[in-house]
């Protein structure tokens, strides 16, 4: 079982896309996992997917619950799995951390539990498409209080380590803070941006390219999910709002002057610069070229054929969205010295193609 | 020459990108196309790309100026164009239109102006990267006056006939209204989102998911292009800024209100579902599927030849940018009586995949 004994048996209460994924991943490494849900039939679901076994367990032989139910709920949901399983550490997926801590804060069994967050799925999607495979390489971030246990703490992170995501280990006053920064923020930047284009001409949105798309693309969240989400976390994401309130103020009152404008353009150049990119790769060292895809089976297969024969390493592809195209474009990204050779064998070969000019 | 005589020969003034694209696409259906930029070398790379030539054009024959110069010289240049050539209509490419409209007022000749703005390219980039296709099936807006002569608004329309652009008539004042909606809200609703990025603890940005990068993408943007454009259309962006500032105000002021809360994020996506989608597709229809692609050459080859065999028709492909995943995963999007199919398939073939759960 590979050093999982300590978190077997296990008990996931809600089987929806996380929970249950979770499940597939403790299943999937030999640990015994019990799955339980308000609604009963996402747990049949869940177990059908390999996720566990409906079957009760024994409350005293429990030792690790997992509690994946809908953020506004986690804090009683935990505090009771404490007592109703009083030998297990008991941790959480919510994406907000320090409020479910201090509700907890004074509960018999608090030392036993260790709060996390998964930075993948989201939880209020079904079981359905769960799979252990929902981690990969996903970042899933622990957050132990002083007055965690140990042996609690361990065997959170041997659950962390059964689905083969990146632990990090966060205060959870700190992953609060970096959540509202990178994740709920940008998630209430993108609503405030479409709810205005809500309010415009239909007819100027004829006028829309790829650039208000990408924007615009999160603000398609659940808008239940997001309300507990910000209930949850609503000190640190005032900070961010209020900060960002203020150069908006700044940038109103300036318009008209040229220099806080390019300030302003520059200071966002700098920040999405310094998001991470990916490991060992800059993708800024890559040549983008645009190629005319017919819309029917089989065409992305001889091209990709045509493509494998130079040995030509794709790092990166994307469709063009644009809305007023009539042939779907396919964006291929490769090393400069590749670019050469991949352009003479587009020519040879027919494909329509140009370089990416935005 | 198929009806384009009437703006042969024709005069590109500026050779960046979109001016050298515009020569390509006019000479390549036959029209004769003279080059001038302020940068000798820029021309000449453009005649180069097949924009035209860089010999010298008598004035008197000229019937068409195309001026593709930086925003903040466009009024000048097509003043100094209307006087040197006076028998030639002249446009412009920028992306901002009453304001050289308005500059333009009184000029001798003025009638013979009628502004343009293909929605492609970038007014700063270089020339070493134009083509003719740059403007296949994008949009590009035509913004005639109540002053315009109709023979130089035909010439115009036959110029945007060449580059195989879908062409949209608005006034100069609608065009930039609808502009500063979904061009220039969102770039400086991106700016300001990653600005605030660079406030924040370096490690808080390990946990940056896809969310926060779509949303910052265009924040990459040049600050001296924007300086320009925001400096031509201040007035429908404050409009813009101050309705989101209000917007802001009233989400800071009752934060902790769950119901104004979810009201923004449901305002919101109403507002992303009302941008038009791709022609006679509703992404919505489509399943998403995630295949791990080993970074090497030849493997997207081989899972595109597999799927072909299948005859399934992919819809949509883009690969995951997460920093933290070691494999690449490209998302397939299909129609969904096709995804069991394609699941069937990968499983048999070996391909690691998962359903997407976010």
């Amino acid at each position: 079982m590979n050093g999982f004994e300590q978190i077997s048996p296990a008990l996931v209460i809600g089987t929806g896309l996380v929970g249950a994924s979770v499940g597939c991943a403790m299943t999937a490494k030999g640990v015994r996992v019990h799955l339980q849900d308000a609604v009963g039939a996402h747990a049949v679901v869940a177990a059908g997917r390999g996720a566990g076994t409906t079957q009760p367990v024994d409350r005293m032989e429990v030792k690790l619950v997992v509690v994946a139910v809908p953020p506004a709920s986690i804090a009683d949901v935990v505090a009771q799995a404490l007592a109703d399983y009083p030998n297990a550490a008991v941790t959480d997926v919510g994406s907000v951390k320090h409020a479910i801590a201090a509700r907890l804060r004074g509960v018999t069994g608090v030392e036993r539990y260790v709060g996390s967050h998964p930075m993948a799925g989201s939880a209020l999607s079904g079981p359905l498409t769960a799979a252990a495979e929902l981690f990969d390489d996903r970042t899933w971030v622990v957050t132990p209080s002083e007055a965690s246990d140990g042996w609690a703490i361990d065997r959170v992170k041997a659950m962390v380590r059964t689905s083969g995501a990146r632990m990090l280990i966060r205060s959870a006053v700190d992953h609060d803070r970096a959540v509202a920064e990178v994740s709920h923020l940008p998630q209430l930047m993108s609503s405030l941006t479409a709810a205005q284009l809500g309010q415009v001409p239909a007819e100027d949105l004829a006028l829309a390219g790829q650039g208000v798309r990408d924007v615009t693309r999160i603000a398609g969240s659940d808008p239940d999910l997001w309300r507990q989400i910000v209930a949850g976390n609503a000190g640190h994401i005032r900070d961010q709002l209020v900060a960002v309130q203020a150069d908006l103020a700044r940038l109103i009152e300036h318009l008209d002057d040229p220099a806080t404008v390019a300030d302003l353009i520059a200071r966002g150049q700098r920040g999405a610069a310094a998001l991470p990119s990916r490991a060992g790769k800059n993708p800024k060292l890559f040549v983008a070229v645009s190629v005319a895809i017919p819309d029917a089976p089989g065409a992305m297969a001889r091209l990709f054929s045509d493509m494998s024969e130079l040995k030509i390493n794709i790092e990166d592809v994307s469709i063009e969205h644009d809305p007023q195209r009539r042939a779907g474009y396919l964006i291929l990204e490769v090393q400069p010295r590749q670019v050469d050779a991949l352009r003479a064998m587009l020519r040879a070969k027919g494909w329509v193609h140009e370089p990416v000019g935005e």
